[in-house]
């Protein structure tokens, strides 16, 4: 990948603070300028050494920057892109860490050609690195989050070519594998394999009687590790998906039934062979 | 604790081979006497220094034992206490690790009251050592695996106070924080924090849909990862806790639909409230 003079971060938390810390640690720009809406938060990833620079406020923090990286919550990436948009020289390129792609692709396709300060040499592709937890925060941000993992870019038919294959080179200089897909594609699988994971943590969890919360061990910890995410983050996430996630729970609730039957039934074949299915999907998908 | 001329071990996998290395690496056992069905298991186990000897029949391996600890499969667990029983001498302690407790506790009382060989010198304590994972097999044991874990003792009225308290001494020196209860107690806690988790995260896993496997990522890693345990082990402790795990599954299930209904109505507030609570019981679990 060619080096970058200036790459700027909006929001530099977990995701944000580790595009900077990778892209420090592996001498791929020049300065790494982050800007965000809290004092302790840039000024952490600036010790941290994720940042090179603090901007006083978007328009300088963006105004030399080639990339742009938001990091936002999912609520926030429209707006965020287009206020960029508005303060970045023509040729920037802009892209985000959103958990879900079409409201946002849509939106700013749209936003590109109403917003009249927004530039046609200003260009948007949509990025969803898989690679969150359920920490937040510049102080966990990691060098290596990317390292192994697998990124998403959704480009539509108005995004050029290379724009893609910049976006796509500056992820996989992260360390991550990059898949492109179009963006409802993207959020129909993340609503089986993240959003409604996260749904059913959080409701084995919030299901548990609290008296027996003692009597939980490793297994209870891991099923349920993820409902210890940033509520606000995962609301705007479900409210973004919410017609996947509908069907994904509506999918996940129809499989119960066959669990309740074997169970209702006392048919030890039927469980095990519902058991044996489960373990070979998830066998499949690695530790 | 007093230190025990000869424990033997019935079933020397995960768990069994856990207490051996524990017991030796602690040096509370002057011999270790495995047996099971499987010669390489137990010839695992033995090169592994989880027991000193490998026993030639059931009656051989507990002639000589002070304790032994059951460490099969649920559904065996009674069976092979009462054939312990029999060939076992006058004092033996017998405990076992199963992951259910109340048809083991009631059958083996009874048991004890028909045998006619069963020698009322010889009394079984049920225990719960909460410290499995998904892997199986001595290759996997581990001698620190019950350190800062919980076991879970499940006396009767009919026990004697000096027998749990040998047993709960033995568990302590292993490392484990040991907590007293009765067994219908324990089956109903644990439908909700194992049980269900475990039946929730195979139905996650056994409703992906195979194309989106390549889409997940550490939440439905995490979130799946008991799904890879043993089918046939997990068919049996389901059907022995069946009307338990019924009940915390309809529990779940009825939890659900206050999520459904908020995000059918696109209700933010009411997602982050459930998102919230959820967190907050997770937090309170710990990691």
């Amino acid at each position: 990948m060619k080096k970058f003079d200036c790459v700027a971060i909006a929001g530099v938390g977990l995701i944000g603070g580790s595009v900077g810390l990778a892209l420090r640690a592996r001498g791929l720009a020049r300065s790494v300028v982050g800007f965000g809406s809290r004092p302790a938060t840039l000024a952490t990833a600036h010790e941290r050494g994720a940042i090179s620079e603090i901007g006083a406020d978007l328009a300088s923090a963006v105004s030399h920057a080639e990339l742009v990286v938001v990091c936002a919550p999912v609520a926030e990436i429209v707006e965020q892109v287009r206020q960029v948009a508005r303060h970045c020289r023509p040729g920037t390129l802009i892209t985000d860490a959103g958990s879900t792609k079409v409201d946002i692709v849509k939106q700013l396709e749209q936003a590109a050609l109403d917003d009249s300060a927004w530039g046609r040499e200003v260009r948007f592709v949509g990025s969803h690195p898989l690679a969150g937890n359920e920490k937040k925060g510049p102080k966990h941000a990691d060098g290596e989050l990317f390292s192994g993992r697998l990124v998403v870019v959704t480009p539509t038919a108005a995004t050029r070519p290379t724009d893609v294959r910049t976006i796509a080179e500056f992820w996989r200089a992260l360390g991550a594998t990059v898949l492109e897909m179009p963006a409802g594609e993207h959020d129909r699988a993340l609503a089986a394999t993240s959003h409604l994971p996260h749904l059913i943590a959080a409701g084995i969890a919030g299901s548990t009687p609290e008296e027996f919360i003692a009597l939980t061990a490793s297994g209870w910890q891991d099923t349920t590790r993820i409902a210890g995410g940033d509520p606000a983050l995962w609301r705007q996430i479900m409210l973004a998906n919410r017609d996947n996630l509908l069907e994904a729970l509506d999918r996940f609730a129809q499989h119960l039934t066959e669990w309740r039957a074997a169970l209702v039934a006392g048919d030890g074949a039927e469980l095990e062979r519902l058991l044996t299915e489960a373990k070979r999907i998830r066998d499949r998908a690695g530790s």
